[in-house]
């Protein structure tokens, strides 16, 4: 348990884009300068660093000596976390449990990826994004065509008609558009009706391009520090609830697969919420960020986080609970959806917004007094994945 | 500090060497069972592990999730680290931190590699190794290039003769393969004399063949727990006394580099020592593993650990300081010399003798009541490098 144990004193994100204008160690000076800035701290306080990165440029191993050379790190040790779509949340993990354990007093979480110089297209072998090449795990279909198959088997199983199913899954993305279009950070910074999300082009039915989320560039940083110490560097910290990770334990699960839930981000939340002391996650969590790297994530994550019943999730999205102004906001800052998904600064990006949120910062996208924020990643094919799910609180005194 | 927090209650190495007979998955269930029937407990003990390594066959990244799968663990939360050639230690450092945290109770670190399905050679781009395609970090030269200046520097700086200096360095390797040969887990076991070493083909002068380790496949595992539970586990843990890392700060130190020492060993060096309460290395420690990628680097190593002065390596290897029966044994395994340097299980190789030492079961090569145990990895060209250095002890009651 490490509830409470550490606080965040300072962040940093990135605006997140096609960023053609900035290599992979400039996104992370930009995100570390914001996060140094914040904290009111210098860069000789820093006592040793993550560094969360999934590819490099040329697709071959990336240590934690590019970030320390990038940033002029003092000798420090700096360690490179990676866990496919959970890279980011693991930097924060690294350096948490570092400041937990005592083994150093201030320490810095920072993700970081580069997609549009190569994209996901670009990659030599997309089959073996998940590490082996026998490729049992993502076994010779695409990501689209993967998550394609969760929301047909969705559709089916609660007797969605697949045009009323698509239309809710429209809504989920038209509502992250919305949330996106106020926030000078996000890529994508526009509107898109639920009639421009049903009309776009199919990449794999049912999912279109607006079910999707982009490809794009960006990093995020956190610091950390001990809780007791963490009043002395800010009045209004954010402490870390819970950081809780599951990994799929075998192929086996690929045969046995209900398609419509993801087992690992049921086990991680279930421990989060232990770890948190929530009880009731509908009531107790104020707002979430969760891994919509297509709109029928969201909705089964929306179950597997015991937000809404199973099967429920989609009358909830229709009735608003999700949105800006909704019970529990999700991706108030417009998600995967508007900011793609720099693999190893997803998790951070994530992170930033809840920060920011509860600390009452968060500009044309504040949610109204937030206590409780969550946030959840999921890396590979939902039946052999990681899932993340970290939870955040403020102290108002 | 994490001095005397955790204990390590199982370990497990495979053998190393051309392990055509394996998989990748193979050797980490190797590795694995030998460490869970070392502590003594059931799989379904393990909280959360760690896993160290640096490529996979598609040199694509290599997340946590073939571990998980491979080894069937139950939805745990698996985080994979790499920082080049201390990956393996790094695994310890993750696991070590978490349960210092009481994020969990039990941690599992593996390091696996599995270098000979393609060996350094084959890999498409050697000079992106060090994840930098401008090339700033590892400039359009070789490792064993690199290392060769560094002893053509250190022979001139300390006006050593070109073949003395040779002669000392193949005293280094020669005292490496006597140990290694007497090691049922080594890849190369067997005794080399100086005279073979010196007559063996040249790689970059003055190193020649048995000068440079070699290629090998293996992995090691440890598991850990709060020192203060050890030995409900077994009568004889060993208790993790420092574990440091140190990554260069800047390219420029690429032109300052005086070639006859390494500071990122120094500054993990002076770290762990504070860390572990040492402070007369050479008088304190009593056997150690050091970073022999070349036998300079060992003889280097020496003298950036504070084990000899400056300049005075080459004297203490001569005299017999570094033997299986000498003052500080080094290598009482056989080193990378004799093991190859599968990346991600190195440190965690180096760890199991020191380990199995400490415990006295070290089989023919056992040194005499050692306490104090020190390993060290060095990742990348030493002016911009990572280093670790971990020390272990054992409490004789």
């Amino acid at each position: 348990m490490i509830r409470d144990k550490v606080a965040i004193i300072g962040m940093g994100c990135t605006k997140f884009g096609e960023r053609w204008d900035c290599g992979y160690e400039d996104l992370a000076v930009e995100a570390y300068n914001e996060a140094l800035k914040d904290a009111g701290i210098e860069k000789e306080d820093i006592q040793a660093a993550w560094l969360g990165t999934c590819f490099d440029e040329g697709m071959t191993g990336k240590s934690a000596l590019p970030l320390s050379t990038t940033l002029k790190l003092p000798f420090i040790p700096v360690t490179r976390v990676e866990n496919f779509c959970a890279t980011g949340s693991e930097a924060l993990r690294g350096a948490t449990y570092a400041v937990a354990s005592g083994a150093c007093d201030v320490a810095l979480a920072l993700g970081v990826e580069k997609l549009k110089d190569t994209g996901y297209g670009g990659l030599p072998e997309f089959g073996t994004l998940l590490g082996t090449k026998n490729r049992l795990v993502y076994p010779n279909i695409t990501a689209p065509g993967a998550f394609a198959m969760m929301a047909t088997r969705y559709f089916d199983r609660y007797n969605l008609d697949p045009e009323d199913g698509r239309k809710t899954l429209a809504r989920v993305s038209a509502k992250s558009h919305h949330n996106g279009s106020l926030n000078s950070k996000a890529h994508l910074r526009r509107e898109v009706t639920i009639e421009d999300v049903l009309k776009a082009p199919i990449i794999a039915w049912p999912l279109g391009l607006y079910d999707c989320c982009g490809v794009s560039d960006g990093a995020a940083a956190a610091i950390v520090v001990r809780a007791e110490d963490a009043k002395k560097y800010r009045d209004d910290p954010v402490y870390i609830k819970a950081l809780q990770v599951a990994a799929s334990p075998g192929e086996e699960l690929l045969y046995k697969w209900d398609g419509t839930h993801v087992e690992t981000t049921a086990r991680a939340a279930e421990r989060a919420y232990k770890e948190a002391g929530i009880e009731n996650p509908r009531e107790e969590i104020d707002l979430m960020e969760v891994h919509d790297c297509f709109s029928i994530t969201e909705l089964v994550t929306y179950e597997d986080l015991r937000i809404s019943k199973r099967g429920a999730a989609s009358e909830d999205a229709k009735a608003g609970f999700f949105d800006l102004d909704g019970e529990i906001p999700c991706q108030s800052d417009g998600g995967l959806k508007c900011f793609g998904h720099p693999i190893g600064a997803s998790g951070l990006r994530m992170i930033y917004e809840i920060y920011r949120q509860l600390q009452g910062k968060a500009d044309k996208r504040q949610i109204e007094d937030p206590r409780v924020g969550l946030t959840h990643n999921l890396g590979g094919f939902p039946p052999l994945s990681v899932a993340a799910v970290c939870m955040f609180g403020i102290d108002r005194g």
